[in-house]
Order: structure tokens, then C-alpha cells, then sequence
């Protein structure tokens, strides 16, 4: 699947008649067409521009006229922009009567569909809550959440809907951190599966929203040992799924070249930090039992003896502006080959 | 940050008295507790085994008795059941009276702060809509959210809360398929910003939930072209951010080898496809003029020259039954070293 929505046809649930009235309303050119909505014949006033549906001047906290089963209603629209997919976006910010949001809701939908919209967003902070009920009436349903708001999402054309799945991952960093004495860092956590257990494991946590694995790794191993670091290398990564509420995992092992060797540990979440003799860290029956730990013991065995070569990181430009986006590639290769 | 909670003071906010009355109830045996609770005296009774606060058996739909500002209510308490974290986590399942659903929530609340919990879950289901602006109303917070259901959140003890954050990327994957012409398989696609541009690219697509990123890699090049193919090696991949929703998205550019050769577009999402001579692909504008295709040219051919290597993906024992996992590391690099 292509990372954005496929081509539908346009109206294919909604049908229209131009009654060829126009009324002039906000500085835009409006025509009433009878637009049949979930079953019910609806009369709304629709923008055209110069070239016929261009407009959505008028719609834009516009008063529609609306016909529904004879009564005649005069129904404000919700405020809303086009995305780059054929679909509308509605961010709800100002408290309103259920009932009034509810028509509101019913009559955009019905000029949406007239339009040949797709995919309709809607995004209600956390203090609007009270009006979701009312879109989920609607066919809206749950796209995803976030503290402060819920996004809902709803489908106009006919046949399933083809906009982008939520995320669905967390990206998490493990830190192998070694001295010239080939002592690596370790720490035993206060909470977890690993608490009371007495083993001692590499500095391991979750990648922040909107933060690289490079500086989530070189923060990680700062709040929980307070050693500074430079990062070297992607040694290897591994996905695991159903981790969390459902989503997957992806654990990056890290190696990075330490600038500090005083240790203070992090008095909420550390039980002890220290540096451990490699040999004695690859001798606990924890890692020896474990398949995983045993094959992430060889690769960084393998990087310390200098013949493993992982992912670098290497700064590319970013969409976003003053920033810079890092690919992670295999460098000594790239050098070495003739390209 | 662990990906586990922070211990917190028990009981940091919540005062409570034992009032020494047992009763029997549910077979468990409970103790009235006065316990203040957003600044209101409650009583209520909390159940305990053998040893104090041990027991939770008497909670789980048990009628409890609630003095609320004098007045005696008989108030039902929510399932609940503990997590790993000294936390609840509460399913709603039936439908139920608002203020019903408050009371019970009001009183629940009383009892967990009792207890000592910390973090408490509550998944709503789509149809139950309807009780999300209680739990709101008592400071709950929306965690995340998925088509069917909305996970609401809250924290007991006083403080920031350590809650383990929502997912926070999307994956995708771009796909270099080359047959032993040195021509590579690619695509113009049908929407998205590509649309239209005559670009030919590499097919891409976005790795589905719960799917391992080489499955995904070989999926989407099956859609988009019926193309089968046999996954080698993911070559590079960078991480950007702010891309969807203010989410991240993690790409892996992977190598696959074709095991088929004749192309059959996705009539949904393709316009076109082809076998294209490498450097026919390469000498496009596009390509030329953008740092980042550059760079993946320059790995991809260094890859067909057989002197680059990526991470190749290793099957590992799954927590999931019946199921591996894939460990992406430099397989070759690793074979080499004398581990």
C-alpha cells in the first residue's frame, strides 16, 4: 500500500441536482442542490467558484440552508481545509450545544459527500470531549489519541477506506558502552522484569517522540549513569510485536564511545550502576541462557576486536527546517567501494 | 527513561483511617475506611486478606458502601485487574447509566488511591462512547486511541506521571529489486506527492502492525507489481520526524532478489511499472538532484558490486508462540570474526 489514499470515484453515494438558483452569501457564489444524505433528501446551499464545486469560500462558518424533510433550517457549517488526499480537516476548538454540533456535522457531511470529499478528519481536544458521541452517531470512528486531543476519522466514498493506520510502533535503544580497560557499563533497575533479579544489563530505554535513536541512546546512558558519550554505531536491531497495547517494538543495540568514566546513577530508576569486566558480564547465566543476549555478546565482542562494522550514522538534510535527518549505512563499505 | 513506572510514596495523597469495622462480604473480608479523596471524606470499604490491602477480590464488582457528605449510597465498584506495574486496569464492556458509571468511577478511584495504585487504564470501547466524558471529568486523560477503542489514562500518586508513552513511529520500507540485466524494478505511482511528476522510484509502502519489516518489504513489492521476490538485506534506513500526525517515521531501504519477472501493476494505486535499466533510473533528475536518493544510489550499486554490506535478518525465538522474530545484523562481518 502507497502512503496515501487511493483514487475513488467521485460521488458515488451521493447524488445531485442542480436547481440553478444562486444566492450571493459572504462575497461567494452559492447553488442549492438536492443532495440525498444517508436516505434523506437534503437541499444545501453549495459554493462554486468560477469553474463549478471549486469554492468552499462560503462553506467556512457560512449559514447553509438546508431542506430536511420539509423544515427549513438554517444550519451552520463547520469551519474546515482540504489535505493534500481529497479529504477534509476539522479541528473543533470553541465549547457548543451537542445538538447544535450534531446538525452542523449532518449538514457538512452532506456538502462534503456533494463535493466528492474522501476522508474526513476531525480533531477534538480533550475539553470538547462531550461532543464525540455525537460524530461517532455520525459513523465516525477512533483514528488515534494523543493526552490533549482524539482524532476521529470518517469515510465518504463507497468501499473501505484506504486512509494511513495509526503508528504503530515504539523505538527503543539499548547503549553497549565500553572503557579502555574493557569494562562495559552496566546498570540493575529499581522496576521491571529485571528488578531483584541482581543482573546486571546495558543501559537500555524508549526513544522520545520526535527524538533520533543517536541522541535518544546518548541521553539514555546520561540520565541513568551520568556518563557522557559519542555515538558510534547501529550494531543491529530487532522488531518485537504485541510488546505494548498491541503495538511492536523496535530495540536498537547501540555502541557508543564513552567521554566520562565518574558514575552517578539515577536515583528513581537505578538500583547500581558500575563498570563491569566484559568477561564478567558475559558470564552471568542470564546472558549465557539467552539466545538473544548470546548473539548480541558476539557482535559487540566482535565490534570491540574491530571486525564488525554496523550502521553509522550520517547527517542528510531534514524537511523540517535546522535540522538534520541522519541515514544510518554501513560507512566503511561505502568508503571502500568505487562508486 | 526505563520503560516501567518510577516508584512513588505510597499513599502520597490520600489519608486514611481505619475505622476498625470488619464485615463480611464476597467471601472476602473488608475493613470501612474514611479516606479524602479530592478534598471530600469518603467512606468506604476496603477489602483485606491475611495480610492488610493484600486482597482485591471484594472490589471486583462488589457492592461498597460510600458515605458521601452524610448521605449513605450503596455504590457498585468497576472490574479492575492489576497490572504489572502496581496499577489497575479497568474493561468496559457494557453499556451503562452516566451517572451510574460516575459513581462507580468516584467510588473506584477511592479504592485504588487507598490501595497505594498508581497508574490507572480504562479501554472504552467505540460503543460506550457515551462514559468518556465522566472518566474526563474525574482527570483522565486520553492515552491513545485505536478504531474500536479509546484508552483513557490517570495517575494516583502525586507527581508527574511515568506512564509509558504512545506509539511513536510509523515503519516503512523501499524496495531495490534488481534482475541480472542490471535493470531495477520500478514504479510511478498513482497519488502522493509523486503523482503525475513522471518520476520513476523504488516501490514503497508502510510495514502493516504487527508485520516483520522484511515480510512487509516483500509484501508490497507483490501488490504493487506481483513481482515475487526473496528478502536479502535491509541496506540502510533513516528516521524522520513531524511526517504523520507529529509521529515519526522509520524507512528501511532493503535489497531483495527477484524470483519472478513479470510485471502485473496494482491497477488501485500504480499507473505504471518496469523493469528500468540502472543507469536509465539513476540518470533521472529526481535522482541527481536530491542528497538522499543520491546517497542510496551510491549503496545500492555498491551492493550489486558485492562490496557493500547491510544488516541481513536473522530469525530469533519469539515471546510470541509459534512465531520468530528477525535480528538485522552484518551477518558477514560476524561470520568473519574469530567469536
Amino acid at each position: 500500500m502507497i502512503r496515501c489514499f487511493s483514487p475513488h470515484s467521485f460521488l458515488s453515494s451521493a447524488v445531485i441536482f442542480p436547481l440553478g438558483r444562486n444566492t450571493l452569501q459572504s462575497s461567494a457564489v452559492c447553488k442549492v442542490h438536492s443532495v440525498l444524505v444517508f436516505g434523506i433528501w437534503v437541499r444545501a446551499r453549495i459554493a462554486v467558484g468560477a469553474s463549478s464545486m471549486a469554492g468552499l469560500v462560503c462553506s467556512k462558518s457560512g449559514m447553509e440552508q438546508v431542506l430536511l424533510e420539509n423544515e427549513v433550517q438554517q444550519v451552520k457549517l463547520l469551519d474546515s481545509v482540504n489535505d493534500d488526499f481529497g479529504g477534509v480537516i476539522v479541528e473543533l476548538s470553541e465549547a457548543m450545544d451537542l445538538k447544535v454540533f450534531a446538525s452542523m456535522l449532518k449538514a457538512s457531511i452532506a456538502l462534503w459527500r456533494s463535493q466528492g470529499k474522501r476522508g474526513v478528519w476531525i480533531k477534538v481536544p480533550i475539553q470538547l470531549v462531550n461532543l464525540v458521541e455525537a460524530a461517532v452517531k455520525e459513523g465516525f470512528w477512533f483514528h488515534h489519541a494523543e493526552p490533549k486531543y482524539l482524532m476521529l476519522a470518517f469515510w465518504i466514498p463507497e468501499g473501505s477506506h484506504t486512509l494511513p493506520a495509526n503508528a504503530s510502533h515504539r523505538v527503543s535503544i539499548g547503549a553497549f558502552v565500553m572503557n579502555k580497560k574493557r569494562e562495559v557499563l552496566v546498570v540493575q533497575e529499581k522496576c521491571g522484569i529485571f528488578r531483584g533479579t541482581g543482573i546486571w544489563k546495558l543501559p537500555t530505554g524508549a526513544v522520545d517522540e520526535g527524538e533520533d535513536i543517536c541522541a535518544g541512546a546518548i541521553r539514555e546512558v546520561k540520565e541513568e549513569t551520568a556518563i557522557d558519550t559519542e555515538f558510534v554505531e547501529v550494531l543491529a536491531f530487532w522488531q518485537s510485536h504485541k510488546s505494548f497495547f498491541g503495538k511492536s517494538d523496535l530495540f536498537f543495540v547501540c555502541m557508543l564511545r564513552p567521554l566520562s568514566f565518574d558514575i552517578q546513577k539515577q536515583e528513581s530508576e537505578i538500583e547500581d550502576a558500575q563498570w563491569m569486566p566484559w568477561d564478567d558480564y558475559v558470564a552471568q547465566p542470564f546472558v549465557q541462557k539467552h539466545e538473544l543476549s548470546k548473539q548480541l555478546v558476539d557482535i559487540c565482542k566482535a565490534k570491540e576486536d574491530e571486525t564488525y562494522f554496523g550502521f553509522s550514522p550520517v547527517p542528510i538534510a531534514s524537511k523540517l527546517p535546522d535540522q538534520k535527518s541522519f541515514l544510518y549505512l554501513n560507512d566503511r563499505d561505502l568508503e571502500g567501494s568505487e562508486v
